[in-house]
């Protein structure tokens, strides 16, 4: 750009940056109303494979994502936002890749998100110990993880981690890292042309 | 088969056949509700393209439907289904094969659907005329549709006829078209594991 643009310009074209994990049988109502809530909020939303070939999500949507993980390991992302379903979500768990940029993300202090059977994976890297979550009903072993605080909430937020429930939860959960991200006027924005029953 | 399935068994196993149409441009969360939810209730969906190529959903998403609708033109369904969004929905007004497909199953009774801006294509259609319907606010042009009654409820039945507001209604929408095709009961079935808030 020739010009040098203002600092409000500057501001108003940053973007915050999504990853987005679309594991093979990930639930497809999750993953969708996540990414296009998120991209309705201004966001710039990454989806990306952990292998490389078309997603058969987990009642046979196919998703095609935008790049596979590998290409995004380095890049600096504001928001990590795991679906689940099953095996979608045992797939991350056991994914090196996203285990390694959970663990990284967390400690730059990034927003983390998850949702159904999805906290599992975040359980698997650290980052659940002495933490208020939820989680789709039985998808996660409180044994192997320290000081778990379980809620039944819909969507629950503490510090940088935020947790839903399922399918049910998802487009709440959605608006919820809106607001925590953007501030609720923006929620509010996106949430008024959905058309939810009041 | 080799061997003749008792009438109880027959029963069972014969699937309610769904045709949705993915234009491109439709709206990607209003489209994997439908599916996601009427796959969990059982029914065979078939996700058609009006071309060849992945479609690019309204906010990002790119998905691949099962086939083409040239495909599907002879083959008989009991449930049409139109997700919204815009241009998707243009494309659905404007495309002769969903209009002589929507004909078509309006001779024969079946039930249609359509959802946010996509009830302009089941206008289009004629099938608008002296019905009770909704749509995504400002979407259809009533004066030229003969006796339509406008409600703003979520989810609108009149006879074979069910139309629904925006992303925000879908998964209402979605569940009742479980109820009017499989029963109360069906329903129930898939709407307890999505984990709705009370």
């Amino acid at each position: 750009m020739a010009n040098r643009p203002s600092a409000k310009s500057e501001q108003h074209s940053e973007k915050l940056n999504v990853l987005v994990p679309l594991a093979q049988g990930c639930e497809e109502l999750e993953a969708v109303t996540i990414t296009d809530l998120l991209t309705r909020a201004g966001m710039n939303v990454v989806t990306v494979g952990l292998d490389a070939q078309p997603v058969k999500a987990s009642r046979g949507m196919v998703l095609l994502p935008d790049t596979t993980i590998d290409t995004v390991l380095d890049k600096p992302f504001d928001l990590m936002v795991l679906p689940g379903g099953l095996p979608g979500a045992d797939h991350l768990q056991q994914d090196d890749r996203v285990q390694q940029k959970l663990k990284s993300m967390a400690l730059e202090k990034k927003t983390i998100a998850a949702i159904c059977a999805a906290p599992k994976a975040l359980a698997s890297a650290g980052l659940l110990n002495g933490k208020t979550v939820t989680s789709y009903p039985g998808s996660l072993d409180a044994s192997q993880i320290k000081d778990l605080e379980y809620s039944e909430e819909s969507v629950v937020i503490d510090s940088n981690i935020i947790t839903s429930r399922g399918p049910g939860t998802a487009m709440d959960f959605a608006l919820t890292l809106i607001e925590v991200l953007l501030g609720k006027e923006q929620r509010e924005a996106v949430e008024a042309p959905l058309m939810r029953p009041h």
